[in-house]
């Protein structure tokens, strides 16, 4: 299996060094797109995938401790980080449903401030590392005004609820085939060196989603504002992954952006080292059979092969997949 | 709002009695399909729909008996018809869990034959109406092989998961302007007469998915099954709904099919009054705004809006509209 889509990889698709057309001579091996359905087999393989990211069940968030803003569960955080907010009673106080910002911390930008000298301090002692000087919004949802603000550096040792943006750039070729726009991270990144990511994806901050897919096309991609604003919102993925500082609990707003054939992007700020025009049937194999892929893309690569039907009802598990690309909090 | 979308509806779509192009002129009150998208304060109007089909909460279950097999919970029973099956202790056995089917009754094929005279008893007495003479499936999940075959008209009354498709006929003008075949169901119809309904729908049986969607949209609205076999599948949506006999927990298979301009469906089998091409704005507002469309289409038609970017990631309410079309059992 794995020898015949090799093959049928040099045969279907290339990388694009320059402005080609995707016609007909470059998919000889199928004859029609809907011919582009996972074996069989393939599902349990996906799903494996999508398992990785979902790596704190229900069960396993007894064994954080709940950070709690007003009464309200915001964030989970690790024994030993909530020992540490704990040496500062005026800000972090131990109660029964966990730790709690002091309730004389009655406004967003009190609490702000506070819990900013805390993080300082942490720095300083070197429990958190790389500091941002860049406040993130914690809040319940996404549309809630934001409780706190909160150095970025400091997020994943919260646990709280963050949001980014994907969006697949496809190409359809005459046939109707669908190919997608892949990038190679570039192998000097802090994160995820020389992985798998999506042609656009960014954190979501303070402005909207689609402002930002637009922003992020720009910047990264060398996507003209005009084309990207064709980019089409088509649902959201979560996940709950249990990382070195706790817990990390994202949902992803997903986007999808059908190019025109010759369209080529350009890596723009060195964050991406090449950019790959391929064919759904590698796409599928790399996310299956590699672990090339940086591990949160895979659920929204998946989430593009179900709507576009490369992957189908009558395949068995694919409920399963289905339910599990949102089984995380999505809100 | 209303008054102008009416007049935006008559300006943007009418029902086609003849073959006739969605042309340019068809919509001169929105520039591109992109702006398509729902006033902010609709998706709370949506959310409600979809919350009519979700009227039994996880917390609601405990109101009713939970029917097992071999220990696996299968279905929900309301205590009057509980209390009636009881009453055959040979094939129905109460027990801490619920009321499960005696221990003695060990393949598929005993389950279903001594199940079914207890059925026919029923009948007789008039509990069960509407005597089918068509077997359906029990089992824990889509794939599973079925624990036992159960008399359609009983189903109801038991309260296990059914599965159906659903299937999106859709339009796309040379602007890039999306429409939907929406069908109204014939007066005469025993089950929600005169409501709007998809172009193709069906409940699922014995064969396959895709087969089904091929053989329902021939049988109900003359699609050719060279055309119908490139619908493409695109996902699920699931619901828990309270109904006289008990409990009604559905999985409704999606397929989107887009339609050539030219073709026009037929109603074949009598079931359809007529078949409808509506701009997105009439039924994005149809769906909002009327009680109109059979309940469960609601949740497939939504699905549909948020994949086609008709409703976007930017919207208050978004994650949770999204959120909700999964929400019940969805195995």
């Amino acid at each position: 299996m794995a020898k015949r889509l090799a093959g049928a990889h040099r045969r279907v698709a290339r990388n694009f060094g320059s402005k080609r057309r995707v016609g007909r001579s470059m998919n000889t091996t199928r004859p029609s797109s809907r011919a582009l359905v996972a074996p069989e087999a393939d599902l349990a393989k996906l799903q494996r995938r999508v398992d990785a990211c979902n790596t704190i069940l229900d069960q396993d968030l007894d064994t954080f401790v709940p950070f709690c803003i007003g009464g309200k569960r915001l964030g989970y955080l690790k024994e030993s980080f909530a020992a540490k907010l704990e040496r500062h009673g005026n800000v972090f106080v131990r109660q029964s449903e966990g730790i709690a910002l002091h309730e004389q911390l009655q406004s967003e930008r009190i609490r702000t401030e506070e819990v900013g000298k805390v993080m300082q301090q942490l720095w300083n002692e070197g429990t958190i590392v790389g500091w941002r000087e860049e406040l993130f919004p914690v809040r319940e949802s996404f549309h809630d005004s934001p409780m706190l603000l909160l150095e970025r550096a400091a997020v994943a040792h919260f646990g709280v609820k963050a949001y980014g943006v994907h969006m697949n750039g496809f190409v359809k070729d005459s046939n109707g085939n669908e190919f997608l726009w892949v990038a190679r991270r570039s192998a000097t990144k802090p994160t995820f060196p020389g992985m798998l990511d999506h042609l656009v994806a960014g954190g979501q901050g303070q402005i909207g989603c689609m402002d930002n897919v637009v922003k992020e096309a720009e910047e990264e991609a060398g996507i003209p504002r005009e084309l990207a604003s064709q980019a089409r919102s088509v649902g959201a993925v979560s996940y709950r992954m249990k990382v070195d500082e706790g817990v990390k609990q994202d949902v992803l707003y997903v986007y999808d952006l059908e190019l025109p054939e010759d369209f080529v992007p350009r890596a723009m700020d060195g964050e991406v080292e090449q950019f790959m025009l391929w064919s759904i049937e590698r796409v599928m194999d790399s996310v299956a059979n590699t672990q090339e892929w940086k591990p949160n893309c895979v659920l929204v690569v998946i989430d593009f092969l179900i709507r576009h039907g490369h992957i189908h009802a009558d395949q068995p598990g694919y409920l399963q997949l289905l339910a599990s690309l949102r089984q995380a909090d999505l809100s």
